[in-house]
């Protein structure tokens, strides 16, 4: 195998060329994956337009793309050779496994966590990258890799449902019909929510949901989520919009939830009678621990559907046009194919 | 028995009297309570001068207080005459037993619930008042009729304990240290809390809450709660204030809890961010559901003491003195004592 | 309206009479039903044939039949007569409301619940019956009566399911597939779980499990569920069986549940080492609390199918023949029309 | 350093010997504690006369003790030297951190896991032991080494009273006031529990645990605490005594928790139908997880006192005398100290 390896560099912000780097070394406990597939996520776009998100600022070149899949070429030492070969898609994550955090089961709230495409740490829009034998999970045959480098969205998708407490019989709010709130909306239906009620700005995006989950959808400036009465057992905010936080929180019925997935400003007004008056319980996710057999079973056996997301295809040298795309409205996921 | 008693009116915003009114009718299920004690509680306070609090408003007399006990003179048809002569803690609350909500045993949240001293329920105020007989506790012996009015507050403590999480070794914050904070920090300690951290304006409620069970206090004038790295298990406020919320936010460690208990402004601006990184679970408390076992546990057993929590009595005909006096912020308890 | 009605009464063990009797009283919280459909329970046979169970002795006359449904012909004074007319599913339980566990939500361990044809209480064998206006649930049009009759077991199953913590991607093992293990897994079904593992001595049950959302069956003689490595997310037992409860519960992986829904023996003998060794969580059901809003849900959205079970229907004046032919193995469920 | 140390070695079944053995490896991630002080437990005695716990053997030499601690006298590479020095309670047991079980935050039930003296894994009667840096837990000054090592068996008292629900106002039944019995009534009040039940047969061990929290005691020959309507809350386990398991499950109100700790006999005769029809809720404990900060806390706050359980102390010589001890019920805990 080479030592070097074409990669997709954020040299710094608004400027990414192809380079030729080392192959990532390989730890004891790692496998190395020749990457398949990538999905572009805002969380990308916003680094290439922005160098920083919040606290993370890119201040070295770095590679982006966390939701990849590909097939493992090499292994550490502690790790089985009869592994190489496996399809895989990645966890894009590296706890320390020893905090409190870790050993209580929930690692993905570790201080000390390292993560693909938050600097400093190098994502995947390269030909190869390594990640932890237990982060590497084996797809079955019937699986693309398209649908298992999406495993990652819809791993945000599952941990916002857990968090909902979304079961069946379940009515659920949806605020914003981006890729996340379709993922989500997916999920929701998967768990065996009746009625997934999806708000979005946009009409193409509200006739995406419904071909995608939704049983209701609502143009926000047309109704007021928070004043028709909805009574959803639970509200999922996928826009990061204060108004659609703000509206959706009072649409929800007591002892209800409400998850924070979108990111947003950091600090947003919130109804806070309506929560104590209610006892509503509002929470937000960071990430995700432990779904990813459960999106591997969720999108093999076509509960939830990934491959149909994907909108467009990029090789290595095109990553800078993957971004644009992640960027426009009608695009739901944008892949980058480092083998293309 | 007469069928009239006197009671404490408030006629309108700002003005109480004393009247001579029916005794309250008796329904089957009900038990007649001659009113020993009642604690006065801010709200009584913001009736009386405001007239009203948020969307519940006084529009004919009505009697305030809803901390309150007693003894039984009467019962309902339903209810073993045995009962007569017991001292009782008065939970002032009544659901209607068939909603969802009161089904799954969040009665609290029944949508068609009556509560002492809401309008246009009256309150204890008056010589007598009815109450449910599963809503009439008897207490031991030993135990005061004032600490028994005093489980309300207590059940509140309780119940923002219980959201809170608190248990062995919890390390909670209490921003706001008047009654209620004073009543959470005691419970916080019963329930095995081992630092207990109160911040309060005001240096005479933080050297009360020193006596209270708090292990640390904070003058957040002189020092910010949200950057001293306390990295507590879970917050309550009690203070209803803004920045004592947006602080105490920010001194939560991961995966901990925020229990809103003060009221302050409907809508407050909140650190979501942090809410989302950490995934923090914030949630208010509306009353209180199947506390009063438990209180009069605590609080007989003197793992929580409610008899040092009064510092003025009044009688039925100074009730304007008791308002005034639980304005006080020196005052912890005011108590009406109807048969003074 | 009438004063007497068609009852079929079991006069004592062994005997059953059609016999004329009062109409029900409707009590001022209650609904008159005009009963449609009832489905034969195990247990309806077994007081047949044995005048009692357990502790529950048929010591008078009673009327047998508690899976019922109807539609409404009177209301009590405290309930709209808007809902005369309404067509409903009957929960067939009578919970006091007030005490500790009623108020905590877990009203079916009511110690002074009453139960449709658990003595000395009436069932639904008859051409109308009287329940609490709360536990009539509206049913859509789109729903039969007889769906709507075996709402009831469709709440065993939920109940169970719930209890197992069934979900998404869950791998589930049954024992025993009657009536109740079928509606078990297709609830099961319905709730996510994607391994189906139904156990049952008889081919023929076997063959219909796997018409009703088994996954894998197995013939417990040929092969043994507790050494074949199934490591399943949770058991439940719908057999009553002592050694499919203990080979069952050799199958559940570490931290994983055991719901016992089967009557059998009062003791059995269980692997209490394998319990400890791996944590397992161990628990049974009685009856079912807060399920007929989901049970409708479920059926009338077709996720699980209610109609398909009904093998035969008899009139009034045929309850020995449905109770013969619920006590067939072919038979899924017997259904008693009383109007027919 | 030496390369050798005295350990006291399990030759076979019966035979224990002081022998010079070289000092353990440490790993990179490890400590390498000189050991002060080890609690000697039932299984360490079983060990010694039986050579086997079920599938557990000794079939090679191997060193006993796992209630250990001591100071730090060597780091791993990749441990900060200065940890050296401190003084550490020890949590004896290594997970793999990358199984289902291990990232769920259940590591106890890790399949790969390795535990101090379960074949084939050295305990720590010996002059030095290693343990990951992450499972040994600094001590504050005011805590002794013996309280420290004796924070395994307190351990096993918190996860059972955490498996059992324990909280503020519970009504706990332990059967068994051997030395577990005596922690786990000891965390028991610690945790607020108002009626603490105590059952043994030997009249000193009922005195022991008056002495140690029970707030009543019962002799099983006397009285059969399944029919004194005890209605506890919870039920543990402390004897392995099967006719102490079937009356204990007897004594648990509707919902409540049993607990199984005791090691007894693989299969026991449960009262089945009694779970069922009060939906009890059953497990047993497998060591335990993340329990140590709490252990710290209970026994250096002075709310557990684990000092008062030590009745021997035994040197390194002699621990052929300490299993001797702790074989005697009249012993609480026997303690092995091999710097002696």
């Amino acid at each position: 195998m080479n030592d070097t390896m074409r990669a997709s560099v954020l040299i710094e912000k608004g400027r990414i060329e192809l380079e030729t780097v080392p192959v990532p070394q390989v730890d004891r406990d790692q496998v190395l994956v020749e990457i398949a597939a990538v999905g572009v996520c805002g969380s990308d776009v916003h680094y290439f337009h922005e160098g920083r998100i919040g606290d993370f600022v890119v201040t070295a070149p770095m590679i982006l793309g966390h939701e990849a899949s590909g097939t493992i070429v090499a292994v550490g030492s502690e790790v089985s050779p009869d592994r190489i070969g496996e399809r895989v898609a990645i966890e894009p994550q590296r706890a320390c496994r020893v905090c409190e955090q870790c050993k209580h089961g929930r690692y993905n709230l570790c201080p000390f966590i390292e993560f693909y495409a938050t600097p400093p740490i190098d994502g995947a829009f390269a030909q190869f990258q390594a990640i932890q034998a237990d982060y590497a999970f084996p797809i079955p045959h019937s699986m693309s890799l398209e649908a298992a480098a999406l495993c990652e969205p819809l791993s945000v998708g599952i941990w916002s449902n857990q968090k909902a407490g979304t079961g069946p019989g379940s009515r659920i709010l949806i605020t914003g019909a981006g890729p996340i709130g379709i993922v989500i909306a997916q999920v929701a239906k998967a768990f065996g929510a009746t009625e997934i009620i999806v708000s979005d700005l946009a009409a193409e995006r509200r006739a995406v949901a419904l071909r995608f989950g939704a049983t209701r959808v609502i143009d926000p400036l047309a109704e007021d989520v928070g004043t028709l009465g909805l009574e959803v057992d639970a509200f999922i905010d996928a826009s990061g919009a204060a108004p659609a936080v703000r509206s959706g929180i009072l649409a929800v019925k007591p002892a209800g939830r409400i998850v924070l997935v979108g990111m947003g400003a950091d600090d947003v007004s919130l109804p806070v009678s309506r929560i104590q008056g209610r006892e509503l319980i509002l929470t937000g996710v960071f990430r995700y621990a432990n779904t990813w057999p459960l999106a591997i079973e969720l999108a093999s056996s076509g509960r939830v559907d990934l491959d149909s997301l994907v909108t467009g295809r990029f090789g290595l040298s095109d990553v800078e046009g993957a971004l644009a795309a992640a960027g426009n409205p009608a695009t739901l996921k944008a892949i980058v194919e480092p083998g293309k």
